[in-house]
């Protein structure tokens, strides 16, 4: 169950009003890696967690903290909208500062939210739920939190320069330090998950059953032989089952697809004689 | 510039028709881990690479792989819908298993792609270029390929043991040994950028700017202290810049939010006296 | 079955093109409360209709009218557009107020729709059938029909507040009649069913089944007791089966889950010993 | 910012796992109505809220309260897919039994989600943020409101017709309770505030700049009069401003329109001679 | 304007009551292809022309039929749910029959439209305006037209095997013949129009600024040549300015990209030295 | 199998940034018309193929070439960002032309993808597979090409109008080019298939079973008699059949719709007495 206090988790205050920034901001309170996503990622993973204790708990807290985030974005957002011009197109359009930034807002911002935040991102398309990642396995459920947290911080990162308003970056600061720590805990909950099962995810499948042949491969199906001479062409592979090895020339092992033709009640091309 | 030839990668022929099954495979070709998505990813991102040629030209090489994968794919789906029943309503549903059997088809294989594949997934939802990720930063994207061979494995997996047709498995026991030596790949590329780059994404923001005193804090927002005993929540953080620190006992910073009425020409509930 | 007339319901001329404009009317014909959301909701709610035939008639005559109000706006858009200035770019941003004109533009209106309206809200997205609210319970869906026509009427008032354009303003101050018509009709509608029904929907369940201890109480799991203060928080209920009753520190009465690990085919994390 | 306790707001636990029933529980976790939309709908229109404290600390209440509702869903889910039947096709094909609970399964609670809950509907439809309303006026907010909690406590309602679970339904018997208390909530919320600014949405229009004419007729636009009978068609319309009038035969007053050609640069169709 | 009679154009009554069935035919409804996609691309064609009279008043008399076909499905899904089961489950899943056909059913036909049609498609996936094609140019949109109604009769055809309802039989006769004359209609417009305009959409681009070299030239990308013996490869070209040019082994003309640094704020991955 | 060389297959080379067109270019990139829907599109038609090996290898060949597209406009798109301004908001909104160019700029380019082209159209919107079209019907298949290559081209030639940029009109010159000769091809297939079939999609459906009375009709169920003097409304029907007839008009034969009562478990609206 869950409770509310009045105060957000860090300071949510712009300098002054910015309509054209509030557009921009939405893309990490909406967006693929915006902080909807990391909340419902986190709870969902957490109350579908079928493994120890400590793993719920830990998903819980961080899936909360998130949560909070997502207010202090949408708090932020609702200042920045504040008397926002909305005015008289004629008019707007001989100011061109007023024009500029009325062609920068969202209109939405205006017409169906009345300057508030929307749980959309900063082309005004909605958060969806297949941003939401919980497979039911923690290392890869984990590799997914990793990844959203370094999406993120790049993305408050480049939001970060794009404005001087240094109430908006005092909350950003706290957001980039939130999204450090979090890149450092996934880190730290990936190693202690490998050094039990290994790296390759799910750990659990028979390996008799894959086809081992080509399972340390480097295939270069492109023209050029520069990806030689990454660490993921020579040397141990990190699973430590085998060497890279790195195949300069892949050929097609299966055949040429010959399809059936349809049945009659599928109406397909006809077979011609 | 990109060439075809006949045969496909590795062979893609079932032992008989499934309908049923044809249905949840749709999940690795068109689902949010399904083969098109790494193929858009990693075509995308090494079209947009601005760093060494090396990394362009091995996110091209598994890029075009994948397009194989694809082909695989459908080609095998294509089969296992051979002659599916799309008989007359009422004999089927008295013979319970054609009656389970075009119960747990996708409809729309027959009425809308004529016993073909289709780039959606296994409910049918259609795939969206929302799953490709390319954010310009490689240490964040190989993270987000990670992920998605990860789960990519996991998903083949479980198909894997929802089938005993030999030559789906013959097949899908190639696909999955693909995604370790991906996994294999993407963990050697990960180990490579952040011996020189650090563990945080993005490098290069200058970390006085954030907010460092909560960089390193476990905050404990949800009730119970289980997740103190993870590796997330003391000792050393992997950027080797701080100890973790567990709050058990987070508190709000920040003040109670009180924003302006909104201007009349927004017309939002009036200020009543 | 249906016929139509060339002359639209109103009248529909703008008085001079506006491209910028033309994007923001987008809103109200193809957006979540735009005039194709009504239109459709309403003729499904009149072919789905089970109840007595003044329903559905009304239901149809309603919906009927809404594509005539889908007509007009498209009209209106089209006509928005005339000549639109899609020149070369770099003449373009070397004069702002065309710059600012091509910004704030919808490029599809040009690129995909040659200056015409199409069926999207005013950033792009599509209209989707997601918008549409049939549940085969009319007073359930005349409260959906009552808000529609609020959330329309606020939106098209706000619309108005943007143009100065006397053409425009003649079409919308019909529309925004139109609207006050139609809140009058559902608030009328909703009155006759909850004389007959009462105010809980659906009224034939049997309220035996629910947890009347519950059914009654404000609870407050947000801190302060400003909401105690509402309406909503003491007195008799609307439903007038009780009283309401306001909860300052409710309590969570449920267990903490535990899930049982899942079985082996699904590879979920495996528990460590 | 939020907090988290462990137990669940109310029992949450099925007597036995049903899978197929739980893609159909889906609905009111992830659909258009589900849980997750109430808990958004609330929480934004909370944050965005410019009115007086008691409405912002009364929506927060509410919001706060349905993440709860929604873990409750998630849990339940979660236990109604335990163990579920993921096994071989060919054995399973021929338990008619086997068959039909695998063909009523949502095929990505196995495949993608690891036997646990997702932030979907009951056709595995994604949840996305155009469900979510908040438009800066309260009384327009809390139709949206009041239709949301109808919607849902049928939606509800009928999936307690569709189990026999004792647990299921005890969980429900709950989640009806608590709509119920909403739809009374909304109800005296809606009372309180029409009585302060009328029955119009938005009360601020200046009435003056609408064509009154037509904000009191009710236009026959579909063949039959039976429409006339109801309350909607005569007697003085709710916000006391005139009566209802029925135009059996509506006309067109309007123009047909007449557009103007394209310019060149479209290349629409060429004029021709 | 439009206007409504009660019949529908034509007969929508099954013998008898098919849920299952019913799912399917929503493909036709509000699929892709469905009627209202062709109602909304026509419609919104008609109001966009900006040609002759005579196209818009086609355009228009054509899109108003199609709402009749709306109507028609939706009556016709609405009655094929008549008293679908929607009983327990536990009961169910002991007859195979009544479990096939509550795995076969859509389930919001039953939760969320209450045995209703809706504008969704036969996996439930919602009709949205992207599928509207309305470009300006009539030539462009005929070809589009001719293809909707193509996909239509085709799927229509498929769902008339799929049944052996004399009702629904006796509906669908009356579609594929319409579907019959529209293709004519289609072939006939877009005939006239070739005549006038040429084949080359759009017609009014000068062929001297396009690269003529490339413009008569089959690219053999992939291998093989039977690709060789179709009419497409050699011959005059349609548009009578050339000869189909074979080119068995098509080479690359342009360069290998390199693509520049990002700038510092944009964070990518920093050049290493 | 698919392989890749370095080079594009044309150049690909702006002469200068341009990040205000680099948003309009996407359309033809990810929008419905854009290279990765015929891309997608003849891939699949190709994988799917039950037809004679000329088509399968016919359609891989261009679906190939296609994937050569996608990468060329990636590759122009990217360079196009090149120096994005993303400076801080309150230099450039003094600066007009800069705030046009923020303005008018996808933010989404700078954001999320750290200046790099993304699989979206020009409003930013995702592209979805829906927009992919293979049927197992070639021949309706190749009219859904025809009009992928007519929309395309009048929207390629409508970007070529935007631009004066040399490096992008030589690039845009080759796709017209492309366009134009892939218009000749499908109308080339389209007569070869014709030729054996007739011209009504699908033909292998006996004609007897449809309402031959109305395949020949035009209906005019719109007021206004100019859709008389067109090609569709007179002489013989393209397929041979019969001669077209003008129904000036056309009325109902249905009856009007009576459904029956839901059963109670729906909860629809209850049976006043």
């Amino acid at each position: 169950m869950f409770f509310h206090v009045k105060e957000t988790q860090y300071r949510a205050k712009p300098s002054k009003p910015d309509p054209v920034y509030a557009k921009k901001l939405q893309e990490v309170l909406g967006g693929q890696f915006g902080e909807i996503s990391v909340m419902m990622q986190y709870l969902f993973q957490g109350w579908n967690c079928r493994a120890e204790q400590k793993y719920r708990d830990m998903l819980l807290d961080i899936g909360t903290e998130e949560i909070s985030h997502v207010e202090m974005l949408a708090t932020m957002i609702a200042q920045l909208l504040d008397k926002a011009p909305v005015e008289e197109q004629e008019q707007a359009t001989k100011d061109p500062i007023i024009a500029s930034v009325m062609g920068g807002m969202n209109p939405q911002h205006a017409i169906v939210n009345g300057l508030g935040a929307s749980p959309n991102d900063s082309v005004g398309y909605p958060w969806n739920a297949r941003y939401t990642i919980a497979s039911g396995n923690l290392l890869a459920d984990f590799r997914a939190n990793l990844n959203a947290e370094s999406q993120g911080r790049l993305q408050v990162v480049r939001l970060y320069e794009m404005t001087d308003d240094p109430g908006v970056r005092d909350m950003l600061s706290f957001l980039i330090a939130r999204d450090t720590m979090h890149q450092n805990q996934w880190i730290a909950a990936i190693a202690e998950l490998e050094e039990k099962e290994g790296v390759i995810v799910p750990s659990t499948f028979n390996r008799e059953y894959e086809l081992t042949d080509v399972a340390n491969k480097f295939m270069s199906c492109s023209e050029g032989t520069e990806s030689k001479s990454g660490r993921w062409a020579s040397g141990p592979t990190p699973d430590g089952k085998s060497q890279f090895d790195y195949v300069a020339n892949p050929v097609a092992t299966g055949q040429a697809p010959m399809l059936q033709p349809a049945p009659g009640y599928i109406h397909g091309t006809p077979p011609f004689k």
